[in-house]
């Protein structure tokens, strides 16, 4: 039975980069704003909070940041937790409002997500992004995430003869998307053959496969059916939800190729829904190595397992293709601050969604699917949303 | 207006302790066993879990828990994850437990706890539980908890004239309760003089005053009324639950005598139960600190402000005595895996509830409260259990 009492009323993320001089506290702020006051949603209609945030104990020595991040945000005293599912973050935190709603616990809740990145070196960074994979038996003896997409990428080149080049393509459209969004961290077109430098990251991904390190912040308002009205006469439905588990660690993985997770989290996120793969006008997948991409395009049933290269290369993922694929520019050009990326990925469907995607926006936007994606995979979130006028 | 779909039909925990050679995974496996398989519940009926750890990445460098645990714990592949509130960790969980139920979502659902502490130094400890403050402004300049609790102490003693001795006798109430339970850290009565031995952690705060540091894991089955009777004849109902945040940082409260939180998610969780402090048979408090089981009992309501710790002294908080207050040892005596505590402390509540506490069984035990609190106060989260038949 699909959902039908959760809305996006409104949607917004702050400029994501390497942000010097900007805290964690004050990004999720700015986002925050957005979100309610700057949209015309006054903050003492919000009763709940849900917040993703991946590893700020790591990060920024600061655990416990619902209530912190709340405070700074003007929100004091309300319910508010913060979610975590290592990349998924924010895409768990945005489940755990959809079932507030659902519940009629509350009616007006903030999602939001918020990481802070760029205040430690990158060796630090890879330590704490390595806690996302399991410590005792992987990330410990050295595994780090461009060597598990790096695995993935030489399962799926073998499998089905995927190239680097193919590849590459991923990087030069999310480029080209990101290059009309003023709010990516990258906003700048590369050629194919910029994308094929040789500068290996972990072999078979080179520099241009990886999303780079970022900081940023997302929200987003959920509410009632009821209450909706109140705030926008084009709200965004919340049709189906769907999430899912596998194991941590890779070696009790069937295939690299594909993620188990990602097909049960939008199997039952289409079950829910009552719809299909070709229901579907678009999605934003997590793409945070453009192999990922491929795999995600073909474990949501977007496009037959190994045809997801061609599909890119065909152009049929690109803003004006049939199926666009991260038509803002994805994680990879838009960047990737961790516990933010889930709720901006849900951001961008509900300005497509409204057509409000200024030079981002695609043509065909009445039904959008978000895929959002933790740590080696052992973690999925799908949610598809719908315009509520179509 | 009460919860009405929302039954716990099996509660468990290992014991709280040093658990050398124990490591998190273990344990967190140990308390689902226990809760699920050995109490006649298949693990095929759980459809979700919602899991409550606080710093395993500053502790045993693990992020991402909640796939992590459950795939150990035989459940691998149905969506997991990990809520997080510093000390309340485990009860934001089984919030979320209880809005995913009451969604219409799921019918049957994990909520677990867990935290390994004891595998790294006290210092470490300390400097990951710190985490829990705020960062920028206060424990980056040296507030530790037992600081901010020897705050909050000492506006208690200044505003109400409560003693050292008052804060004592709660710690030999601790023990007492603790010294009649197995799974207890501490399982040793304490006289008052002992436990007034001036060995200052954080003046007024002396060691007795203080609640260890302890693994161990929790775990809960939650499911609707339709289910629940597949599984026990005695169910017991969460009936209302609230939730409240403060300022993290102590300098923007109005005192430290009373924690605004803890007024507030109580508040909210009569209203919704539609009951009042009189009603309430026993509660299970966050005494992190002798203080805070002081402060908690007069902010949820059960006495005046500053007559805590007289009724602590008259023994209306003793086992046999009018308001039971933490019966099985609370924090003090029976350990603080912080991820687990919020958990542990619903199934402290469940077993009193259908009679199973054994040789800490309370005489009148039809309607129980729990509050479970975060860091400096910044969450409290507040539930009310009755058992179905009274």
């Amino acid at each position: 039975m699909p959902l039908n009492n959760t809305n996006i009323v409104s949607g917004a993320q702050t400029k994501f980069g390497a942000l010097k001089g900007i805290s964690l506290r004050e990004m999720f702020a700015e986002a925050v704003d957005k979100a309610t006051a700057d949209a015309g949603i006054p903050k003492e209609d919000i009763q709940a909070a849900f917040i993703g945030t991946f590893i700020p104990e790591m990060l920024v020595h600061q655990g416990h940041t619902a209530p912190l991040l709340l405070d700074f945000a003007g929100l004091k005293g309300i319910p508010a937790t913060r979610h975590e599912a290592a990349c998924a973050s924010g895409a768990t935190a945005l489940r755990a409002g959809i079932m507030a709603i659902e519940s009629g616990l509350y009616d007006t809740v903030l999602v939001a997500g918020a990481e802070k990145m760029t205040s430690v070196s990158t060796n630090k960074v890879t330590e704490a992004l390595a806690a996302a994979a399991d410590d005792d038996f992987e990330s410990a003896v050295g595994l780090t995430f461009p060597g598990v997409f790096g695995m993935a990428a030489v399962a799926h080149m073998d499998k089905y003869g995927t190239t680097e080049e193919d590849m590459a393509r991923v990087a030069v459209k999310a480029h080209k998307n990101g290059a009309k969004n003023p709010l990516a961290q990258f906003q700048k077109e590369i050629t194919l053959e910029k994308a094929m430098t040789p500068r290996y990251i972990a072999w078979p991904l080179k520099l241009f496969d990886c999303s780079p390190i970022s900081d940023g912040a997302a929200a987003l308002v959920l509410t009632s059916n009821e209450k909706a009205k109140e705030y926008t006469d084009l709200p965004v439905k919340i049709v189906g939800t769907g999430q899912a588990s596998a194991s941590m660690n890779l070696c009790d993985r069937d295939q690299l190729a594909s993620f188990e997770a990602s097909v049960k989290a939008s199997r039952a996120a289409y079950e829910m829904a009552g719809l299909s793969p070709k229901d579907m006008d678009f999605a934003v997948v997590h793409d945070c190595f453009t192999i990922a991409e491929i795999i995600a395009s073909e474990d949501i049933g977007f496009f037959e397992p190994g045809t997801g290269a061609k599909a890119v290369e065909d152009g049929i993922t690109a803003m004006d293709g049939d199926k666009p694929i991260n038509p803002m520019g994805g994680l990879k050009a838009v960047g990737h601050p961790v516990g933010a990326t889930g709720v901006k990925q849900a951001v961008v469907i509900y300005r497509e969604l409204i057509g409000d995607a200024g030079a981002n926006q695609i043509p065909k936007h009445d039904v959008g699917l978000m895929h959002n994606f933790g740590g080696t995979g052992a973690t999925c979130v799908v949610n598809i949303m719908r315009r509520s006028d179509a």
